[in-house]
């Protein structure tokens, strides 16, 4: 099996974008060319991370498009999707490709057009992805986080404010990130305060609608060194599916593909979650952040809330989550947010994260499809 | 890299099916673990080729539904869309799960349902492929045919029979196939006065609109024999990309794609064409058949129409090619038709072909999607 190594990586801004996804997928993969100096000739396989281009713009094919655009011909693309974790699963699509020596050189460009769509438009094309049997009933993933989040504040005895925590935290660090839809902090009497979506969730618990793209490029890591010094190897990577019916789980609380998923990644890359210094959590909801935290191993079950509160995950913290600002304040443009979580990876390992810049050499991302439906880990090292 | 058998095969009936596109691919996938003897619980990574369930039926997230249906959590799952390739890159999908060692047990199930849509509706969600520089011309792939066949017979002097002769014999082959949605011959007076569609094409050169799925199981070859004797391996397989503006191709009677894929894979499999026994070629189109068997270098550029006039291809030719029926007779719901093609091609090298049974040993797939935009060539021999 060859190593697999990240030799370039790119995002666009994040927020409300004119254009099409053609466009935005367009910027971020030319970018990210240009970030690794890799001609478009050189790219051998190209995926699109994508949930809903033809539902959200009625454009279907765009791989095709985008090799197109950038002057990749001929290139094999493909789509990858899986909803809402799209851009690890193209991670992972990617990683293989390298890996069975199908390519030598792998670009991935993740992105999705949405703020064109109101928001209940954008919310209902998500809620496709529910169980009929569940959607029926009017259920879509905020009404889930509700749900969810009073169980766990019930269960594990945690208040309300840790919860408003994980957003304040989070809106902190989106601050010192130029690509972030949100740059400006938020305190807790604004969540709080703010309007109910999904009892007690509330406004500022969920991420926005957003637009944007992200880009990775990968090679073997035995041809790493031709193009750059500075690139960053996949070291574990695994993804896993949980019940499509939410509410036949034994525990609500509990993210079993996160689990299932991490213990996987971790065992490929002979890493424990204590070896982990830097982690993007796919903060959808605040309730997220928590459940995601427990399930890869960081704290104990039911604890995520008290690492929260006791500051253990802020950016100057013992293990910082979300350093990006994560989907709660940079955006999560569907198809776009795993791509995005591995960029931040990238920028904390090799020292270029700015402001932002934490102590790091092992990475960790968990990118969520549906509500934990699907799940992908991928563990980043530094070089 | 491991190398990578087939150890299991089904399709369901191709027609007009009730039910949904979740209740063919657990028809599907249930059928393809029944066939090799695997446990759902084996099954390590799902793969879902599909186009466009969301726009056909409101639904995504069906890679997670199918695992929940067939109990085979917690596979990695994730949906493989390169439009009606969207097989075909399945397969290479799942072909790169299992040589990369990512997966042992590797399942793909292709599907898609579409005739509760009118042909214009189901026409229409195709046509969002296109560029939209074409498409906001009205162009669709069939007008696209149209051209494209007018340029072929007047560039190689070929007659408008030829065209309908392809449709006669994958008519013929399919009235073989129990799982064929036509299984009835049809005359050459038949299809050279059925209603023109796009000139010089008539209703009996399209392929139909089609609900159904197709399964595969893959693991590495050196797992097959603790499931099966009677297995296949994939020992050439890959991809390629032709411009998406179709009218900027050089010459719009070459399919680059299919050039380019079939020389990768002829190269992985150290096979050329005149090793083939027996190919399916995606003729959604009878002009498609023609292009492909001379990109894929079973005939001169020009020459394929003379193949067909000669009976070169028929079951009993030389090259038999479409012994399932092709896309023609069989039907083509887009996701399953690249599954379904290796389907048929694993019962002839099998010798489970019953009726349509040819000589056998090296077999080759090609599965276009969009009017040869994205192309995945596949080689599949006995063992």
């Amino acid at each position: 099996m060859n190593r697999v190594a990240v030799i370039g990586a790119s995002m666009t801004e994040f927020g409300n974008r004119e254009g099409w996804i053609r466009d935005l997928l367009a910027e971020a993969g030319q970018a990210c060319l240009d970030d690794a100096s890799v001609s478009p000739l050189d790219v051998e396989h190209l995926y699109v991370s994508n949930m809903a281009s033809g539902e959200f713009e009625g454009q279907t094919g765009i791989p095709n498009a985008l090799a197109h655009d950038l002057g990749a011909l001929p290139a094999y693309t493909q789509r990858v999707d899986q909803t809402s974790a799209s851009g690890g699963a193209g991670i992972y699509s990617s990683w293989q490709s390298v890996a069975s020596g199908a390519s030598n050189m792998t670009m991935l460009v993740g992105g999705e057009k949405m703020t064109h769509k109101s928001t209940a438009e954008a919310t209902d094309v998500i809620a496709s992805l529910t169980h009929p049997e569940e959607y029926k009933h009017g259920v879509t993933l905020p009404s889930f986080a509700g749900l969810t989040a009073r169980r766990y504040l019930h269960e594990y005895d945690a208040p309300r404010e840790s919860l408003a925590k994980v957003a304040v935290k989070n809106h902190k660090n989106g601050v010192d990130n130029p690509h972030a839809q949100f740059r400006k902090e938020v305190d807790l009497e604004t969540v709080m305060d703010s309007p109910i979506v999904a009892d007690p969730l509330r406004l500022y618990d969920f991420c926005p609608i957003t637009d944007g793209s992200a880009a990775l490029l990968f090679c073997p890591e035995s041809k790493a060194k031709e193009y750059t010094d500075d690139y960053t190897v996949i070291s574990g990577i695994a993804g896993a599916t949980d019940t499509h019916v939410v509410h036949q789980r034994a525990d609500p609380t509990v993210m079993g593909a996160a689990y299932e998923s991490s213990e996987l990644a971790y065992q490929m890359a002979e890493r424990d979650p204590d070896d982990v210094d830097v982690a993007e959590l796919h903060d959808m909801f605040t309730i997220l952040e928590f459940l995601q935290s427990e399930a890869v191993g960081f704290f104990d079950q039911g604890e995520g809330w008290k690492a929260v509160e006791e500051g253990v995950t802020d950016r100057d913290g013992e293990l910082p989550i979300n350093t990006s600002g994560g989907l709660k304040s940079k955006g999560h443009p569907l198809g776009a947010s795993g791509v995005a979580q591995a960029y931040e990876l990238h920028q904390q390992l090799l020292g270029e994260a700015g402001k932002r810049q934490v102590d790091a050499e092992v990475a960790l991302a968990c990118n969520v499809g549906g509500f934990g439906n699907c799940v992908t880990t991928t563990i980043m090292e530094a070089r």
